[in-house]
């Protein structure tokens, strides 16, 4: 039954979902029809709550309509097109090299997120930390946007944010956070060292909690009418002002 | 007739369409019905080869379902979003400054448009100058992404951009395109002065006669598996590269 189910992504049925889990399948939700219940599906549901997967109850047409061929018993898990890994992971995989990260504050256009993931293999950063709620997943449309990058970008998830800004600062990484009203311009801040770059959403920008973890804010310069810049676009004009830097300071080069 | 037809961009049948022409509406394309004929129609065609307006022939049906109310008689008019300037417009609104121009060399995808001229609104571009074939025109989907900064954007249409580039650089303009094989890097070249930065399209980079014209290429540094940026993420870094450079040179600051 699992193998049928499991076609895009999709793992459907009570024991394949709690399998999944339990594998440590890397899984961007669980959808959960409505008014389903029975002692299995509270142990899937406290499952989903341990490992800090998101929950979404649904109609149980819709899942009708994900799930064509078993039963699915009222439950179904999205798996991600590609597996996360760990923040511990990305700090050790930039090893020797000062570590070069990009945060993003629940960036929920997958088109964007796939431009950033492009963008991010094409700066050498060595990992993406993205928020666990509230933000695109690792899809297989952010994986097209990509342009294949996906595959070659370390991604984390994270429950929280600020949280995760504060271990990074106390493992001595300068996290930066990209914010329109900042007093200093980007390339006028020291970006040489073990960085974070912290990129807002698309509507709402950097969370009050998060910028106030920042070491440092800055701004882009905006000539025009409208007031700030596709969340992609920001993240590249950083990304590649750390590549900048990086060159003319150590001569080193992440070229090809 | 012509009112009740114009609703959505479309402007349907013989007279309101040949009417739009003689008026110089900037229209992104005609649409006629394949097996349309009789002299109206030739003296349609023969106005829009005139303009360098491009023309597509479609089935009947096609029109049938984007005119609902009035008789197409066989041809439509798509109008431009917003109306294209000429080159020699963009040129006398850049004056007294030195002219910072972007040429699109067949970008296809509407959000890509669209960010381009986000980030031209904010790098304050002077005019973005694209192909009039095989190229996204100025449409709502183009508008939408560009998050509104299409208004305050002018945008030329060119039937060669070879040509244009010739006579940018006949009136002293610097032209600069990128491309993944050439050996300078667009942060170690100068760009602070008159200057237009020539983009390829998503996937065939700079057309061959495109990129012999140029006076210079430039690459972007890649460190990664996939050997290309996103078009409106490349034009970004190059864009926001004039701006750091006009800053340092002339102290003077395209800023709000």
């Amino acid at each position: 039954m699992t193998e049928k189910a499991a076609c895009e992504n999709i793992i459907a049925g009570r024991h394949p979902v709690k399998e999944a889990i339990l594998a440590n399948r890397s899984i961007n939700k669980l959808l959960v029809a409505r008014g389903t219940a029975g002692a299995p599906l509270g142990e899937i549901l406290n499952l989903a709550r341990e490992r800090g997967i998101p929950v979404q109850f649904v109609e149980r047409s819709h899942l009708n309509g994900l799930v064509k061929d078993v039963p699915h018993q009222g439950v179904v898990a999205v798996a991600a097109a590609k597996e996360y890994v760990s923040v511990e992971d990305i700090l050790a995989a930039a090893y020797p090299e000062a570590p070069f990260l990009i945060l993003l504050n629940e960036i929920t256009d997958p088109h964007n997120l796939g431009a950033i993931l492009r963008t991010a293999d094409a700066a050498g950063v060595h990992g993406v930390i993205i928020t666990r709620h509230r933000s695109a997943a690792l899809t297989p449309a952010v994986a097209k946007a990509s342009c294949g990058a996906m595959e070659y970008v370390r991604v984390a998830r994270v429950p929280n944010l600020a949280r995760t800004i504060t271990f990074l600062q106390e493992r001595g990484i300068w996290v930066v956070g990209a914010c329109g009203t900042a007093e200093d311009l980007y390339w006028d801040v020291r970006l040489d060292g073990p960085v974070a770059l912290v990129i807002g959403g698309e509507d709402k920008g950097l969370g009050r909690l998060v910028r106030e973890r920042c070491d440092q804010l800055v701004r882009l310069p905006m000539a025009g009418q409208v007031s700030s810049l596709n969340a992609s676009v920001a993240t590249a004009l950083l990304a590649y002002e750390v590549v900048r830097q990086r060159r003319q300071v150590h001569g080193r080069v992440p070229d090809r």
